[in-house]
């Protein structure tokens, strides 16, 4: 016997009609009203977040609520849009809890008021396994000038936000046995770290004005950087030569590569990293690194796309010899 | 061992990008651009379907990826608004195979041609448990004329389309061992409509025009009619008394009902229908009648709204007792 749980309409009452939108109907509505203001796009994403692969069951509802808001976020980030609103999809597994979902509904919320994106409606199900989240997320951008992944130039400046490979990293000893290998041998505040950038991204909205004005193309680093970046520079037959040392990693990161060098691999191929890659023009690249050296957010330069011969993505380690990537990206299947 | 299958970049190019929309990007970008035309706003809604919930995982792939789009565009029918696109989320079992998928978008293609309602992007994932989709679909109305749920008045006529409970029924015989009672009572052509109708939802898209123009208020039957009826009274205390008899039954069943009465009750709060509810002001009865009297789809006067006293919605029997129902409606927990 399950104790006492609110129906699906108490629940959807009670801890998701306050996070919504003013047009949004109180959740009462079988559909929401989502207009941009005149002269703009709307700009819709879509991830699903699935128990088990996305995300660790026992994870804080409250962190489940952040990463499936915030990997929204980085998309729209990613196109120079600016945040609107959200549908959400939440599929329970049979055995939710209501505090389970009063946690889920308060760290929602609180993405909600930090991103100001609020909820405009949604559905609520029974999971036919773990718990299946899905969110479309909406932004806005001026008319005509959603920024493209496919759209890089020869001669267009590269760049990356952040660090990349903490999030694979820290996923690693979440998978360790008893978190045990890697861990060790790492500060506590070091893992703590790599295991944080795993729960909760960080989406980097605060570049998205600086993209829309200045970048040819952007992504969102969430399948592995090898693996992204190398479709952003295949869709225009370009190339890009990095000496991996010029990939930024964070500390924690630096130290986990110097005990295991292998693990320079999983960090660049690993994914969900919530980085953006930034193309920008030769006219734009001062602008640019102007504006967003104002930012938190670290912004590195990593190279100059070229016409294409044969390798498209050139990582070379210390010696100057390419590094072999068996696997460039995480797949689902 | 499973055989070769495409990576899931390979399936989104294979399958998908051939059914998106030309302001898709082929589906290469992480986001698409869904603008309303001038003067229209956008209505947005999103439906979940489970394996194992809202359909057998056994059931053809081109009839689970049709009922997927379909449930949403009842929302859209239901809100006055014309199709514009969607998105998908597809969470696939670990044991997917490319045939279903290429049936499930061949079916998706043939809806997506017939609602002219084009794919814009989704992702693509591992489900944890059995197949999950999560559909976003988008449609457009005249600014501001978005028909809402909550909003009937007092004297407004509500009407409702084709049959209520052909779905529920259907939905038993599914689930009978050896589907052996209920179907054993009827005509083979009866038994196998009533299936049908929960297989393939019928989405009244053809109604929205007439409720874009003349309705008050408006929802899908999704829940259950007694549930949902029930709903749009509520919203503003309002209230109908009603013969059961006059409420739209198919041959198939009312002849189910004749074989076990109890199966009246069923009928009524099963849910599924994806009929609509509709209310219609005094004014407008009339023209309403009149522009839905040249569609195929046979829409029913069912009574007028009064100010509520006691009970909401009273359905009586042949006697004129009220019928109790104990579920008003289909309800996930």
């Amino acid at each position: 016997m399950t104790p006492l749980r609110p129906t699906e309409f108490e629940l959807i009452a009670k801890y998701f009609a306050p996070l919504s939108a003013p047009n949004a109907f109180g959740l009462l509505d079988d559909a929401a009203i989502v207009t941009p203001p005149a002269g703009h796009d709307l700009v819709i994403t879509k991830d699903m977040l699935v128990a088990g692969i996305h995300f660790f069951e026992a994870d804080p509802p409250e962190a489940i609520a952040a990463k499936a808001l915030r990997v929204n976020l980085s998309d729209l980030a990613a196109k120079g849009a600016t945040p609107l609103g959200f549908m959400l999809g939440l599929a329970l597994p049979e055995n939710w809890q209501p505090e389970w979902v009063e946690r889920f509904a308060t760290g929602l919320g609180y993405n909600i008021e930090t991103y100001n994106c609020p909820l405009y409606g949604g559905d609520t199900v029974r999971a036919s396994g773990g718990l299946t989240l899905s969110i479309t997320a909406f932004g806005t951008v001026p008319t005509g000038k959603m920024v493209r992944r496919t759209t890089m130039q020869v001669g267009d400046s590269i760049y990356v936000s952040g660090t990349i490979g903490d999030s694979a990293l820290g996923l690693k000893i979440r998978k360790s046995p008893n978190r045990a290998n890697l861990q060790k041998q790492l500060k506590r505040e070091e893992s703590d770290y790599l295991l944080n950038r795993y729960l909760l991204p960080q989406p980097r909205v605060e570049l998205s004005d600086a993209i829309l004005r200045y970048a040819s193309a952007c992504m969102d680093v969430s399948d592995g950087f090898i693996g992204d970046l190398t479709k952003m520079l295949n869709a225009n037959t370009l190339c890009l030569s990095l000496d991996a040392i010029s990939i930024p990693l964070s500390k924690a990161a630096k130290n986990a590569v110097s005990v295991d060098p292998e693990l320079l691999k999983l960090a660049l191929t690993g994914g969900d990293d919530y980085e953006l890659l930034v193309a920008v023009p030769p006219d734009d690249t001062q602008a640019f690194e102007q504006a967003v050296k104002k930012l938190q957010t670290p912004v590195k330069y990593l190279g100059v796309a070229k016409q294409a011969e044969s390798v498209t993505l050139e990582i070379r380690d210390k010696k100057g010899l390419p590094i072999i990537f068996n696997t460039k990206s995480y797949t689902h299947f």
